[in-house]
C-alpha cells in the first residue's frame, strides 16, 4: 500500500464551484493538509468539510509570518517531513487549496519536496480570476488578444512596462498596493478600463469598477480586472 | 416568468472537473445552445448530456468557416435573435462551453448581444491551463512571478516581445504554429522550458517536453507551457 499526496483546488470561494473530481477525492483522504496561518485556509476549511470522510486527520500547519528565505525554506522542510511519514505509511493526504493548487499558493513548495518521493497527484481548481469575470460578466480574453496574470508586489517600472503591452490582464495580491496601482494605471496611456473584485462567491463578496471603489486599502482576497481602452500600439 | 442566459463552464474536457453548480445549473436549463462546428462542441456536448433535464431542447448553430468579420457579425446577431427569442418566452437557455464562458471561446459575442436585454448569468469553469500544469505537476506561478497566456497566432515580433518580460506562459491555439514557436522559443534568452499538453483530461490526452515532441502540427486542443530557465534581466 502506497501513500499518496493530492493538491485538490476547491474554487474561488464559492463551494459550489468545487468540481465533482475533487468531492471524490476530498472523500477517500485519511489525512488533510493545511498551512492555517495562510488566510485563504478558513476558507478552503469550510468549503471541504462536508465532504471529508468522518474519520479523516486534520494536520495544520503554521507558518512563520514575514520570514526570510532561509526560515521560509526550514518550515516547508518541516511540513514536508511530517506529511512524508504519513506518505510512508501509506495515507492518502489531502492538500486543499482555494482556487488551483498549481496557480500561487502554498502547494508548490509542499509537492516540490514531495513529489520526487511519493505518488502525487492534483485536481485542478476553477481560480478567482475566472470567478470575478464570471461574476462582472466581463470577458477576459477573445481572438488574439492575451491575458496577463501579476502580481501588484512587482515594482512600478515592471508593472508598467508588462501592462503597456497586455490587452487584459488580472492584478493579484492588491491589498495596501491600490493606491499604488492606482496611481501608475492612470498614467499609462492607452488607459484600462478597471473593475475591482473582492471575496468572489463568498458572503463579503463586492464587485465594482475601480474609480468607484473609494478604499485606500483593498480587502484580502481582492483583485483587478484590466481591459485595455483601445488596442495597444503595433 | 422572465427567460434566464447561461454561460455554463464544463471544463477542460474530463467530465469529472464540472463544477457542483455547473451540475445544478444544466438540471435547470429547458434549452441548450451551441455552435456546432466548434471543434470543442463535441467534447462539450459530451460532458453535459449526462446532466440535461428530459425534456432540454438542443438549439446547434453551425458558424461560417474562415469568414470575414462582417459574415461573422451577422452569424452572431443570427443566434442572438434566435436564443432572444427563446428568453423573450420566459425560457432558461444554458450555453455550454468548454474551459471557461468568458475565456476566448464563442460565448462573448453571443453574451454581448443578449446581456443587454435578458437576465444572464455565467458558471465559471476550470480551464485546460489549469488542467495542462495539474497533468504535468507543474507550477503555473509563484510569488511574485507572472503568468501571460497569449494565443499563438500573435506575430513573432509580439510573442517574442511579449515572453521577454514574463516569467511563465501559456501559449494556445498553436495548431500549426507549431514549427514557428519552436524556432521562436530557441532564439530567446534566457530560454524558457518548455512542455506540450493536448487534449488533456480526455481519452487522447499526451503530454510531454516539447523537444520530445516530433510532430510539426499540434493536435487540436493542444497549448504549451513555458517556465523562463532563469529570472528575466530587470
Amino acid at each position: 500500500m502506497t501513500g499518496e499526496l493530492v493538491g485538490i483546488g476547491v474554487g474561488p470561494g464559492d463551494p459550489e464551484l468545487l468540481t465533482l473530481k475533487a468531492v471524490r477525492r476530498l472523500g477517500e483522504m485519511e489525512v488533510i493538509a493545511s498551512i492555517a496561518s495562510d488566510r485563504a485556509a478558513p476558507v478552503a476549511e469550510r468549503i471541504v468539510a462536508p465532504h471529508l470522510p468522518a474519520g479523516a486527520r486534520r494536520l495544520a500547519f503554521r507558518a512563520p509570518m514575514h520570514a526570510d528565505a532561509a526560515v521560509r525554506r526550514a518550515f516547508y522542510d518541516e511540513v514536508a517531513e511530517r506529511l512524508g511519514d504519513e506518505l510512508a505509511a501509506g495515507r492518502k493526504v489531502g492538500f486543499p487549496c482555494l482556487g488551483d493548487p498549481l496557480f500561487y499558493g502554498s502547494f508548490g513548495p509542499v509537492m516540490a519536496r514531495l513529489a520526487p518521493h511519493f505518488p502525487c497527484s492534483v485536481v485542478p481548481g476553477v481560480t478567482a480570476i475566472q470567478a470575478a469575470s464570471a461574476a462582472l460578466r466581463l470577458l477576459l480574453a477573445r481572438g488574439d488578444e492575451s491575458l496577463l496574470v501579476l502580481p501588484a508586489t512587482l515594482p512600478d517600472t515592471e508593472l508598467a512596462a508588462r501592462l503597456r503591452m497586455a490587452e487584459c490582464a488580472a492584478v493579484l495580491k492588491v491589498g495596501r498596493h491600490l493606491p499604488r496601482l492606482r496611481r501608475l494605471l492612470a498614467g499609462l496611456e492607452p488607459g484600462f478600463e478597471a473593475w475591482i473584485a473582492s471575496r468572489v462567491g463568498t458572503a463579503g463578496e463586492h464587485l465594482a469598477p475601480l474609480e468607484a471603489f473609494r478604499e485606500t486599502v483593498a480587502p484580502y482576497m481582492s483583485l483587478l480586472l484590466l481591459r485595455r481602452r483601445a488596442a495597444p500600439p503595433r
